[in-house]
């Protein structure tokens, strides 16, 4: 391996040199800036080894170096060993950022070269400002790839096809007009959309080209005088194509976007959001982008009511299947048999994928026991994955994508008896799920106002969690999404009724074990006062919280009155799925405090 | 006055005709952005009539339009009255911005003037996007006022003394370092201090310029080079010209600020902090200016040792004080004397003005009574002052400056037999109060993440309030200061150890009741674990809540805990300084719930 990184640096050096480049910056993104990408776009994992799902590489004609967070530290140590490419640890004090590494190591008038698509138009004005400052210029299009990968993956693809207006709710047509006059108050006539789940939402279609994320790669014009979907023609059906002209859009190749942007007359208005496009479009569009929020993310986010019940019913079949899995889970480990944290995964996919409107995993499974459990975002290998022993804590992430919405549930589980520290730590958890999960709070409150609900006994404690509380989940797409947020962080985008945002509090405690308790809440209205609309979720996961880890002594009434009406609601709403076997055992987990 | 008025509009119009000026807004403030200002700068309540402390003026050829918010529409509405001056209500939906009225009533190709001087940077910059969307130019150079006020009032000249190292804690020398060490990390040599408050602290000085707030008017240039203090020479004795010299700093007159600007070589770095300079100073400096946050306020905001245990002594007198204070306002309820909310007002500064240390007031006391109290910034007049009945919720928000520190305390008290309404809400309100007195939260944390802990209890019964939760205050200096706040609004500052916070939840019902409940709390340093620094708060107002008010039934026993142990402290602290008849007084208002 070490043989082939070096060979790929060096062809990339030579472009460099050719370009008369100094420094690049070879980011993990798409020009879509989304979370999870295709393998065309694995293009830092091909120079570098590195599998991880987040990190940069930085390459100058003598130095290679990898930032990559906390997460990765020890996989991209192993990774990189022997390939001459230094890790720089993210989030150390000591660590620049890569900014900072190329303002102080480059001389003045150095050139650092970057490929346009794969930097954001807030980033690359980020990148140039501090560069500037130390005379540095930096050039956005420096996209060499292409001539040095020879066997580069293809785009993706996976066919497309119609996500069903009895599931979605909505026509595109409907939304593509609410959207062109949104646009219009920033005072544009067209809306370029490059964000794959924006696409997906507003067309009503979906494909598979990201794992986990029903996506298909696209871009799409939108334009009262016609529309355009730039997208790889061979995924697109003829019924395919004639649906979407039956909707105002046309398609071309995707990779037409350039050309056709170049070609618009310089008096066109085209909006487009900063953070979420890449610079390679401002720099075709020139002076006809305007750049502002787009209107999408809040219409995407409000769901409809066709969606609601979608979800109503996904959730339904989610917690019938978890219950099967959790019996299968608990009746293996009490015959003995080996258990491990991918087979724990195995077994939630197996039961998920039999029932209706079952699509896909939302997210590859977090199946982490005991201390696995404390590692964040810990995903089990086969070199990793542990065997569950009958004793400690079980904490299992997941989620799966029905035709009818996106689940991501998170449960605790005992193996067996709970110590003291557990079930404290459990409840203390638990308490502030509770807290955020019934507040009321007025209109206009946005995720950070409330994210200290579900901290605040934690805090008490001097115990704490760095991750957010809370995102958004989308309906049928992905998992994560914008624009709300219940976290540490200020996010200006108010908690509407219709979004569904998860709230799952955590603690993690290294090398002893990680709690988590996540339900997806809907935001609801409550009631309107003299003092304005007030608002509150309506919990909408069903599956039982494991009653063992529950400290009574440290609840209040309130607190435990909502953890017995939780479970009672969770038992009448899956007993018409269950078998008589699974009703009695759902009824055992779900006995009041 | 009528005619008054439209002689000075007259005579600004000329100007503005002179100038070539289509339309000019003249804002309620002054060059340094204080929110409260000395007679010199009341151009706007000189040219309206309208005497509220917010609201700004826009005059075109045709045109008068006044700008000001709820607590001013129905005193601007009778002040107004006859002027040919508009009332525009901001904050309804109806009413346009200034900006946006500008940008739709005038032509394209027009121009506003505005005097450079009285607008921020940031507040220049906004007008002056907002204007050449639609083609109008902004001229930031017309200041006509000297021309047309003939009988201005002079700059104010009272005499400027020393706030001695025993109350502040820190010679001017020692801030001055760390200010320009600070600076230097924005890249600038020297810094322009436009905030008088911030003068005040750098300098160790204080004066009686504007009413309440102990400041100078002045502008303070730092530079290792040597320091500037801009002010009306006359307010300098002889010692203090050489106290100032002493730490380095010249003196030179008031209106010389923009001149020596003007003088400073092309090579100057200086910073200034956007929101809060003027626009005029940007428009001397050019490219010498470097606008980035100014390291002063967060300096000033933590508090030192000495400064800490001045606090902790003026609570003691200031509590002692409203012993006597509000045994007098009982006296004379019970006692059948009549008593009105400017009588209260009086009281309170009586019994203050005999404390050791004392200064001035902090503040224009508010007392309201019933309705009265539902008005936030209510302030009594001759002619608005309600005689208190022996029935009913009055609400009491005073405060003091000492030389050992600030004071802001709100009481609300029943004058007779509380109902079981305002019981309720006191509680509700006080049960925000002590959430949020009682919290841990980690370093970093910033108000906005706290404020809900304040409002949750309201929220649930569909109540609310829309002012600040908790504001900073200064040390012998003004009653509101920053950078921290804990409001609904996002404001990054995070809440530091030493930072001296109000604590101020509210509930007001129009027409019938005001509640708020007040105390000043200082942030400690509660534990540090392997999650990190955990801060609390340490309350330091003393001074009881009233005990009649409490429904113990909708409290927690950790509540009910809280408001006992408080009382007990405030009757241990305040006891030295009490006669036997108020320590019997307190003794009563401090018995356990």
């Amino acid at each position: 391996m070490k043989e082939i990184i070096e060979a790929r640096l060096r062809a990339l050096r030579a472009m460099m040199k050719e370009a008369h480049i100094d420094a690049t910056v070879i980011p993990q993104t798409d020009p879509h800036h989304s979370e999870y990408i295709a393998d065309h776009w694995q293009v830092r994992r091909w120079l570098s080894g590195f599998t991880g799902s987040a990190g940069s590489l930085v390459l100058t004609a003598d130095k290679a170096l990898l930032w990559t967070d906390s997460r990765y530290f020890l996989q991209a140590a192993q990774q990189l060993e022997g390939t001459g490419i230094a890790l720089m640890k993210e989030g150390l004090p000591d660590t620049p950022s890569i900014n900072e590494h190329l303002a102080s190591s480059l001389s003045q008038g150095a050139v650092v070269g970057i490929d346009g698509n794969l930097f954001s138009i807030s980033e690359t004005a980020e990148m140039r400002s501090d560069l500037e400052k130390h005379h540095i210029s930096l050039d956005t299009h420096f996209d060499v790839i292409d001539r040095i990968w020879s066997d580069r993956p293809e785009l993706p693809d996976a066919p497309v096809f119609i996500h069903e207006v009895k599931y979605s709710g909505e026509e595109a047509s409907s939304k593509i007009t609410k959207i062109l006059e949104a646009s219009g108050q920033h005072g544009a006539t067209s809306i370029l959309v490059s964000a794959l789940d924006e696409i997906a939402w507003i067309l009503n279609i979906r494909s598979r080209d990201v794992k986990c994320n029903p996506v298909a790669t696209a871009f799409l014009y939108l334009s009262p005088l016609g529309s355009t979907l730039f997208i790889k023609e061979e995924k697109l059906s003829a019924d395919l194509v004639q649906y979407l002209a039956d909707n105002g859009v046309k398609t071309a190749p995707y990779t037409t976007l350039h050309t056709f942007l170049a070609s618009l007359p310089e008096s066109a208005t085209v909006l487009i959001e900063a953070p979420r496009t890449s610079q390679a479009v401002l720099d075709t569009l020139g002076s006809r982008a305007i750049a502002g929020a787009s209107p999408v993310p809040m219409l995407k986010a409000i769901k409809n009511e066709v969606q609601i019940a979608g979800i109503r019913s996904a959730m339904e079949h989610d917690g019938a299947a978890l219950v099967a899995a959790f019996m299968e889970i608990e009746r293996m480990l009490s015959d003995g048999e080996k258990l491990t944290e991918l087979a724990v995964s195995e077994i939630l996919t197996r039961f998920r994928s039999r029932q209706p409107h079952y699509f896909d995993e939302s997210f590859e499974t977090i199946a982490g026991y005991g201390p696995h459990g404390a590692i964040v975002h810990y995903s089990a290998t086969e070199e990793s994955s542990s065997t569950v022993e009958p004793h400690g804590l079980l904490l299992i992430d997941s989620g799966a994508q029905y035709f009818t919405g996106t689940t991501d549930i998170t449960r605790t589980i005992c193996v067996g008896t709970p110590t003291e520290e557990e079930r404290r730590d459990f409840t203390l958890v638990m308490k502030g799920h509770i807290a955020l999960g019934t507040a009321i709070f007025p209109e206009g409150t946005c995720g950070i106002q409330l994210d200290a609900l579900a901290r605040q006994f934690l805090w008490k404690e001097g115990l704490s969690y760095l991750h957010g509380t809370g995102h958004g989940v989308g309906h049928f797409l992905n998992v994560h999404e914008g624009p709300q947020s219940i976290r540490l962080n200020y996010m200006p985008a108010p908690l509407t009724p219709g979004m569904l945002t998860s709230n799952e509090p955590g603690l993690y405690r290294t090398g002893v074990h990680g709690i988590r308790c996540e339900n997806l809440v809907l935001t609801v209205q409550a009631f309107t006062t003299e003092f304005g609309n007030f608002y509150r979720f309506e919990t909408m996961t069903l599956f039982p919280f494991d009653r063992s880890l529950f400290d009574t002594s440290l609840m209040t009434t309130e607190e435990i009155s909502w953890v017995n009406g939780y479970h009672a609601m969770v038992y009448d709403r899956l007993l018409p799925l269950l078998d008589n076997d699974q009703a009695a055992w759902l009824r055992e987990k779900t006995l009041p405090l």
